[in-house]
């Protein structure tokens, strides 16, 4: 039986996954499940609207076919956790997405959750997540930077703008737990968490963290 | 400015397709907008799984993005909506999906809805779903009658087992209305009403009668 | 069998229901259903406090019982939807409100409505009603322009103060669609919708556009 | 100021205005108000629909603005509180409902409450107040025993109904406390609670009990 | 049978104690139950963290367990309502929270309200406790002044820091009622009300008012 | 910095710290975090109704202080997770509880949880929990197998209650995934799956899987 987790980044740009692949660092262990980190490269460079959302499903679905046999668990590394529930249709291993991990973990960190969107058209596609969930109630406010994935790369802009955001999230909405609202985020977590004084949840590395454990355990 | 509502039936199984179109005729006025059924014969012969959701959403891409020039109005005649927001984004036209709809509509003929679907598991499916339009506190419950799209052709077969969940959901989980979980059924509304004495919705009407306003008021 | 839908303006003034008629000109179609608008000469000049809503429920009961038999479907013409439960305990045809119709529609066009009322007073009514409805996740908030039903005549004050109001509930309560919280508000859509870049609801027009349907085939 | 708590049964059946009466004893004391039971006499017999409810709301508002110089809190007496908040605009005394008051003393006795109605066409009536008080998650169903307002004077058959439905709502609905869904059910509340097992909450009782506060305090 | 509610302050401040005993006085009377107010001597002076809440349940279980046979009702007057489900198990005497009674008793004055903390660390504590009551959808805001239970002595600084907090969940959060959220508030509440312009509910009331019905009627 | 996850058993039977013990067998790895159970000896055998919750809390504070400096995540092994939010006031370092963490990971696992619970008595605790952590739309039902903690030992009759529970919350409540409601239950996971044909949810397990990716990304 492998031990390997596949953490499926489903846009082409290869700095995010990069990016993922560093923020896997501390959950790669002797004895652990090897950690690999691929790139669609046939995805659009950034998940955007629900267009890409819908564009990715098939490419997810043909590599977790195609690694099927040499992966014990998969995660989709795009925060609208595209073809989710498809996936789990075409394995028995366990497939986990990085919005619902990323916010259940945040439920484990504080009573209310921000998040931190990239473009404010996100925002309805995450609540109509939110609430299939069931998880409205938790939910302190969903608030965007107003950058596409590939902007994120512009460290000084993206960090400024993150810290803005954080603040009215915790200031305005309540939130005392922020959830980072895509992939391209990770190499700013421990950052952002010294600077707006609450837990920041990195989502890649909350489904990551749960995929060990369900690798292990077996369970699907 | 073309008034024409397209109902796409993302199965393809013609026999739902006329289905549809028989119960469509109500709908038909004299200066108001033209109805036309489609079917989409790339698609599976039913729509069973999250896979075969997510494989008719570049087809119905396609289908909005060939006709979005002489139609005023799309609906989207499977119940678990499938591309219902992607498509949204591909054109400024109203898209109507027939679970909302035909929910939404139930929500004004009772307090508690019942959905009569085909198989077991398209259940979570459809709980998802309703989380999603956050209306999980008019739910009474959704049952399965466990024969697959094709199968519906078999009327006896298919009205005796619609007949024995409907009485569930009316005694056992308290419905007051119930909702018919897919566009093949349409041909048995009248009769399950009267047979179960609650009204009883079938979504592709719904979702057109929705569809006929929308398009008259050029709202999208 | 008759082919009417009798739009029924609770208050006395004239003048919102002669917009009310100008509303529904788009959703006459040759074939269709008349659209009839009449006004309840006994009721106050505006519906804006809870004992207005009791005191207009026996006079929309027998409107509707003097013409169940020439009428095809009913709408109750005020946002706070009165006696509507009532009127449908008297005829076996439809009968529909404009709250309930118009964040029913709101919900196809967006995930989360805001609400345009017209006294400040109106809302802890408004929000028993969305509770009512089992539709809380659902509303982004409910702002009053403070202004009453008779003063919506005057124009330029009402549409400086829903523009205001329509832009707190975008970029402050986070709304994507508007619904508009009185009959009265009917002249003020189009420009509002271009004004304030986001859907916006006319209830009447939209509990009419779902009369229509339901009028057609007959469901009640 | 006076010190009087006017119970108002709102429908003219005289032995339900005795049963509530007789419930009140254990709560009238020396130095505390008054509670007065009084039936209005032009009130159907029993409160049974929705029309039934909204005929009585003019009588109460005229028997509150007749005693309004006289007492010092209202309650009204019928489980589908009817023109609660009407009432509420007519005085500057509080006015609280039996079903508000049942309801809220059940959630302290039990986590799932489950209600024992009159006729089963009350239900959806019942369920439309549970979610105007946004409390869903805490109801676990809502069982008729098929007799009117009138018919609960037959104390045998009534008394074995009421233990049906008790029990159903207890091992099938999941409920740890019980509310008697109408004011002529008052007579059997011990009875019921020793055959049960479970607190059962006599709404009128319960509404008064929060209105001797409520009236000593000078709270509305 | 004895006739007397034992209010119960955990923490050890007399001032306290005193406030809620002056609080008390017009839910005395001549023939209705004593009221007790008590003082837990070992407890920390104010409740303001989960670790001061976990502290005080075993006091409290103590003084139920020693007070139970000559009291007829226990309300503990702390506003995170420690130790609520361990008493009740202790006897079989109704045992009342002030968080929930005051809570509670809000629903009766307004539809959507607002509590007033003591310090910001406290709200995650108050959210939980609302989510468990299942009321998160009357819930406007909760909002603290920043200064904990010994501090509220200051009574310059106090109300004017919850003249401030009350404006803010009135104008911003949409609350038309507010519950003070300390016991150590009590005499400020009618000054509050006048000032905010909304009804304000001393929870140690509410409950006292709900526990001098409970204990004339013997419900347990 | 210590790689340790300390699990505590909060009751004092020796053989469900055994059981828990060999659960984490597959969670242990080369390179990852310890994994130790230990028993608090001064706690009751099982933890069944609210006292034991609270007796147990200063123990599991006493535990968490004693052993802060050498653990880098601490586990609550009981599945009413005592003292959770106190013990987070304790120590920087991640503190989960098996009934969170049970129900989070269920929530990946299907769409309506089920929970096989000891006793009748302890529905209503978790049910008051499942309504704090926001879920209460995500559960189907919560049903007890009638034996306490030490009767668990008993392995026919414990296997025969678990499996017909098992059976009921599949087929009468609708759910898709089960969580075991006692720690005590873990030697039965394996067996119950193949049985009942959906996934269990071991809940220490599900907690240990959390705390290590959490001990290794350090997140507090």
């Amino acid at each position: 039986m492998p031990d390997r987790i596949l953490v499926i980044n489903p846009n082409s740009t290869e700095a995010v996954t990069r990016g993922i692949d560093v923020a896997m660092e501390p959950l790669r262990m002797a004895g652990g499940p090897a950690i690999e980190c691929v790139t669609l490269a046939d995805g659009p460079p950034g998940i955007e609207n629900q267009g890409h959302v819908e564009q990715v499903v098939p490419l997810i679905g043909t590599m977790v076919r195609k690694r099927d046999n040499d992966c014990s668990a998969f995660v989709i590394a795009c925060y609208s956790d595209p073809g989710l529930h498809a996936a789990r249709e075409l394995t028995t291993k366990p497939v986990l997405g990085i919005a619902e991990c990323g916010i259940l973990t945040a439920l484990t960190l504080g009573q209310r959750f921000g998040v931190i969107s990239i473009l404010r058209k996100s925002i309805p596609r995450h609540l109509r997540y939110v609430g299939q969930m069931g998880l409205n109630d938790r939910m302190a406010g969903d608030r965007a930077i107003g950058l596409g994935v590939v902007e994120l790369a512009d460290e000084a802009r993206t960090f400024s703008r993150m810290a803005e955001v954080a603040a009215e999230l915790r200031d305005e909405d309540g939130a005392d737990v922020l959830v980072m609202g895509c992939a391209g985020m990770a190499r700013y977590r421990d950052r952002l968490q010294r600077h707006v004084g609450l837990p920041v949840v990195e989502p890649s590395q909350a489904a990551v963290s749960m995929a060990i454990g369900r690798s292990r355990l077996n369970w699907s």
